[in-house]
């Protein structure tokens, strides 16, 4: 078959399935309340970080010029990795471009032909990519089912294995079970990997993450995301000294990567002591989720994510533009961006809004999806 | 064997191979010649550029708060598409958040397990990790040997086939036989993906980059950068519309990222416009690289890149901080991020610096290579 016939074959088996997306470019003076960002806590248009992200561009360029090992590291990378470290209560940090660079560089780093990979079903995309990478043998387990996870580290054989998680999850928004995860880790000496892409500012003491209340977790290896709660762009690793050491020198997605610009990295940092300087910030989001969860009749997340499942793709999206139509917007997951193939409306809680906006926007969502949740 | 044990086993194998890499942040005020990074035209640094990035960060945010499906595809990202796209002859283009993205994408949308991909021996980590991560078949062909990509592609049964190259070589930086692989790719139906991070703002009209001097190229998925002569961050696909809405629909590691903040975005779009006006710019480079290669008896090369092979990972190392003793900073590639095992040193001409520094850069690097050349 021609390239030109098998994408067209492609694109009408997409419109078949109600599965065709395009882009839709949104203003910057556009009016409506989003609640389909990541930005959770509203620091990507704080003017602090405004701010030190214009600063930042001015003072040290558009770019970084080159890859983090040639000339791409400044001081303000450093900086951003003590800080992040020191916050979530790691050794060290490793600032990437993306979170999904984050992922690949730490399991591919790690893991090879000899390492088995223990993934529960629902990790998020770029962990899957990155263990499909790395060619390490790949065991899918369950969603949140610790007891397979032992029985999968029981069958490894003497290979070095590594468990991959997140701590809140990014389409179902639970939580998973980290203390069960990192004693059968401990148990069986593997390595837990935790991507707190959103967590990290969410969850935990100040928004520390989950990791942090791990009681002793020397084999936990962290990934988050600059993108997030922390409003910029970009992701990190942190782990043991010897850790990042290890990825400096053998993730390819790290060291064949233009470093971090100096704008989002500037943008995370001053949001990251944002962060740090009102540990009161995340409770906001919780009160705010359970509100929503409970007007909706779904349940009550772990996170800021809130997932409402509906009875079709197609249904979804009338859903999601019913309530664009009326001034807010939520994000619309269909496959193969959700792990149980349910389409849904995905919620995310702003503590960055005003109570008059989140108020209303709380209504506005009551109504469509009392009004969608049972169409065919 | 323990995680920690093989963290250490494993570094202590580099430091007796005298591989071990360590990062070294730089100050935004450091007094340095930079010929190591990849920002050919100094737009990075230019005022207009700077400005645009700065600006935007006040106006969008410090990130653009989720994927470009969900909400983070803003009217700046669509007008960048827009005027590279048109910069470069093709029809559509899509940004993404690194270059690393921009092949991965490319080449796993298109790619499958029924797939043929022949690659280059020389072409970049980025296009390596896409085509095992894509599960294709993979035939890896000597460097610039027009007749074994025939004989590859002569050999796919009736496959889909893509041929991965680049236009100007990141490490070696020589050039590809393009207008020959895109005859030999037309006869076979294959498709010819060209990476033209170091082409485009480098060679062809007015820094057009070699993909749009092809006479007659459908078949052409073009990949950037936007961090290296653009100054800022970020990597596009460029080819037909219905090659960009399969990948708005399929590739995975643009579906699952943030989208590109905001500054570098203004920023990669103020550096191009500025090189649309300034036609002459890339030929700065080319004299000064012509200069540079004849005055250290290396071969002059295709693009901004020249390639000075070194004895040894050693000897590499110290001419290398010889240099920058004298105020120049250089690259220095080692295994495993040189293709053929060789270390050296890369030097990157740059037209953004004044004449008086390049002049002062040539003679500290006459003098360097001819004291390390002949090292053991």
């Amino acid at each position: 078959m021609s390239w030109d016939a098998w994408l067209a074959e492609q694109r009408e088996s997409r419109e078949r399935a109600g599965l065709q997306r395009t882009l839709r470019p949104r203003a910057a003076d556009e009016q409506v309340v989003d609640l389909a960002s990541n930005d959770y806590l509203g620091f990507g248009t704080h003017p602090d970080v405004q701010r030190a992200a214009s600063a930042a561009a001015l003072s040290w360029g558009a770019g970084s010029g080159a890859s983090r090992l040639v000339t791409g590291t400044t001081t303000l990378h450093a900086e951003l990795e003590a800080e992040i470290a020191d916050f979530t209560g790691r050794d060290s940090a490793l600032v990437m471009s993306t979170g999904y660079h984050a992922n690949l560089s730490a399991v591919t780093a790690l893991a090879d032909r000899d390492t088995l990979v223990v993934s529960d079903a629902h990790v998020h995309a770029s962990l899957i990519d990155a263990a499909r990478l790395s060619r390490a043998t790949v065991e899918v387990v369950p969603h949140n089912e610790v007891d397979a996870v032992r029985a999968a580290l029981a069958g490894a054989g003497g290979r070095r294995a590594i468990v991959l998680t997140e701590s809140v999850y990014s389409v179902l928004g639970d939580a998973a079970p980290l203390s069960a995860l990192a004693e059968v880790c401990a148990d069986h000496g593997a390595l837990l990997l935790v991507d707190e892409a959103h967590g990290l500012g969410v969850v935990g003491d100040g928004g520390r993450g989950l990791v942090a209340a791990l009681d002793e977790a020397p084999q936990v290896v962290m990934t988050a995301t600059l993108s997030k709660s922390l409003g910029a762009m970009g992701g990190a690793v942190l782990g043991s000294a010897a850790l990042i050491d290890h990825l400096v020198n053998r993730a390819r997605p790290f060291i064949f990567d233009t470093a971090l610009a100096p704008a989002p990295a500037a943008g995370a940092l001053a949001a990251l002591r944002g962060l740090r300087d009102r540990p009161e910030l995340p409770d906001v989001i919780h009160r705010r989720a359970a509100q929503l969860a409970d007007r909706l009749g779904v349940a009550r997340a772990a996170g800021a994510v809130l997932s409402v499942p509906m009875p079709s793709p197609q249904v979804a999206l009338t859903a999601q533009a019913a309530a664009r139509d009326a001034g807010v917007r939520v994000g619309c997951f269909r496959p193969p961006s959700v792990p149980d193939g349910v389409a849904r409306l995905r919620i995310t809680t702003q503590a960055g809004i005003g109570d008059d906006d989140w108020a209303r926007a709380v209504e506005v969502l009551a109504g469509v999806v009392e009004q969608h949740r049972g169409e065919p």
